[in-house]
């Protein structure tokens, strides 16, 4: 099923597309000798919003989930990239853990696992599924919905390692981003491979950290592209110490929006853009789309009803937000049977594996599409990420579309990768 | 199309494939530790013979065509791939220049030209096909059976470096095998990356070389899984200073096919099998499939006819064969549609791409398939090599079958791979 893209024919997107392929030697000479001198992120995925005038990542992930949302023909690029990632990270490696999050209920998320398992044993490693929640003290079989079976085991912890009874992982791959913070079980694990390590967790990550990172790697690539960096990035302003709960704390985010809409709005006037601009406003470090806000004037902040005030004072794992980013928000212009979608890519190492479409037809363009809801339908996207076709009008091929997503994709990850260098507590300082 | 495999059900390759699949972490393991010691070549196709009750590569090409037989569905494996190799060997490459076979008549070679350009170029480069043949003395445009064009430019050379009419190519990958000897116009490029590098061509190559390295690597391989290492290794002699058309110097190769048909028949005892030996002689140092006899006597060798020896007295570009390889037959036990078959895999760095089988409806179990003829039909592997299917009946899936060929091909890049370090001219010797 081949998506239709309505964004096809129209807007400023086509002129970056075609920038994008005709400068495509360029864009993937300029990669390459960035990963000569930084480390790309084990895995990850990168939510992206195409307005038809703009193109930007709105989340990078760096605990991908939704792995099972990718086509069978995409699985063997997946396996060739997980065998270059092993491969320069831990060639001697034979056995690995996988630790998914600690809610396992879901068999949608059940099923991503078992993709990851089922990728990894491919490229050539014994792969077990090893859970951290404390739900989980015996081997727990759970029979997915396609009939196959999964199997989660509780993990030993001995004093230097971590594995599962008779399994000693010399591995372990993280599909839990310990929003609530590392457990004491992973911490001091210096014989085994921690893979992300414990500071890309959502107890170090920040999004407006990641976007500052961002920000730095889209000017430079706008500068060998010739473009606005405002095409491709998204602008934000970011909020400490916020309580939803106490009104007096709103100041910071009132006037933070306000400048961020009036920044906004100058731009589109530049652009003859004739769209209402809008921010969003979410946890500096949250995920999984909860607490979420759609801002289209500051005035709707001294609106804000209370349900939406209690959506948003806590996260998804009840704790209270106190920082939030404020991003700009980017209209999705992709509709896929009328439905507002947005595309999502994956990464493995350094390479984009494949990619998909979130859809919601109960959502606005403006809205996040990351929510639950009987009507998410994830599309994988019907062709590589690896083969634009040159010479193609602009706008009118999928692969185009896609080589493009996938530039924006690695952007992200590249940001990542800045983000990641900066927090590593184990760096070593040079003054 | 999914090639039916009358092999499918019988015989002990089908131990050997269950062996390979049981093993496929220890297997990869292995590859990715010898990887770190050794270096793969750019890229190399391997012809592989499927007796059903042995399993071995025959041919081991470091310049190989046939691209343009891979399906669709194979090239963006190539293409990540293809990125990986670029990026350890020459990150900072822009310019790309393709030297292909001087004999340029056949577009059925120049589909395949045109393929790895759409590889390289996918991968990020600016690609352009320079040859190096005194037919094109200026910019010359072919059009394909497909209606697609290629164009082929003359080579000009500097002092120190190669490359076409404003395009100054940092890297130049030879699809061209050197049968004749390197042209000097290839020689003291020391400061570009001549890929393979001209020890791998066949005024240097000798097959007796790369089969004795091929035969230590099955060794160590065979000794990892605990089996005879003849079930995937072909028994080879070989004889120097020949001269097939002055009778006493036949007596070499006489007194070593015998030795050698005796070695099969012990192995064949050995075994219970019920088929006759049968012994292969060929150039050492050529390619094409040209000057190859089939021996199943010595006595055959006494009966030569006059059409044999002058077609054995000569190499494909008129040279006189003196050295030969006398290599153990394997008969290929694969059919497609009645007719005789032989899998081709298809290597780029590290990574198995794909693969087909070279189908002759002309020629028996015993002979070699690598002859002109039109009933020479490639057949593009349906699946990727990359996807085993743990779990399936031995022998019942293609996938499975697939990956076994994979793991023959790699073990003969691994071979190639010691072959290029022992003949590297510029290696440095410890002594």
């Amino acid at each position: 099923m081949v998506p239709h893209l309505v964004t096809a024919l129209t807007g400023p997107t086509n002129e970056l597309e075609q920038r994008v392929l005709d400068s495509m030697p360029a864009i993937e000479r300029w990669f390459r000798l960035e990963w000569m001198e930084h480390t790309p992120p084990f895995y990850s995925s990168v939510d992206i919003r195409n307005a038809g005038f703009k193109l930007a990542p709105v989340d990078t992930n760096l605990y991908p989930g939704g792995w099972n949302n990718l086509t069978p023909e995409m699985l063997p690029l997946a396996v060739q990239a997980a065998m270059a990632a092993i491969e320069k990270i831990c060639p001697e490696a034979k056995n690995l853990l996988v630790i998914p999050e600690n809610n396992t209920r879901s068999t949608f998320y059940l099923s991503n696992v078992l993709q990851l398992k089922r990728i990894f044993h491919m490229a050539g490693l014994n792969v077990r599924i090893g859970s951290i929640s404390p739900d989980i003290k015996k081997p727990t079989q759970v029979t997915l919905p396609t009939g196959e079976t999964i199997v989660l085991e509780p993990v030993v912890r001995s004093k230097r390692r971590l594995g599962l009874k008779d399994f000693d992982p010399c591995t372990i791959l993280m599909n839990n981003d310990l929003s609530a913070g590392p457990p004491g079980i992973l911490e001091d694990l210096h014989e085994q491979y921690l893979l992300p390590p414990l500071h890309a967790g959502w107890s170090v990550r920040r999004k407006s950290r990641h976007f500052k990172s961002y920000e730095e790697v889209a000017k430079r690539f706008g500068k060998m592209l010739g473009i606005d960096s405002w095409l491709i990035n998204p602008l934000f302003n970011s909020c400490g110490q916020l309580d939803f709960n106490e009104a007096h704390g709103l100041d910071c985010l009132t006037t933070n929006v306000d400048a961020l809409l009036a920044k906004i709005r100058k731009k589109y006037k530049e652009y003859g853009i004739n769209e209402k601009p809008f921010v969003v406003v979410k946890a500096d470090n949250g995920t999984h789309g909860m607490g979420i806000m759609t801002v289209r004037d500051v005035k709707d902040l001294a609106d804000i009803g209370s349900r939406t005030k209690s959506r948003m004072a806590v996260d998804q794992d009840g704790r209270p937000v106190s920082e939030v980013i404020i991003q700009e928000g980017v209209l999705t212009a992709e509709r896929i049977n009328e439905a507002v979608a947005e595309p999502v890519v994956y990464m493995m190492d350094r390479y984009v594996v494949g990619g998909f479409y979130r859809v919601h037809a109960e959502r606005g363009d403006d809205e996040n599409l990351n929510a639950p809801g009987a009507h998410f339908v994830p599309l994988a996207f019907s062709e590589s990420t690896r083969l634009p076709q040159p010479g193609q009008k602009p706008g009118a091929s999928a692969p185009n579309r896609f080589y493009m997503y996938g530039v924006i994709g690695r952007l992200a990850m590249l940001a990542a990768s800045y983000e990641l260098e900066a927090t590593d507590p184990e760096a070593e300082v040079y003054e």
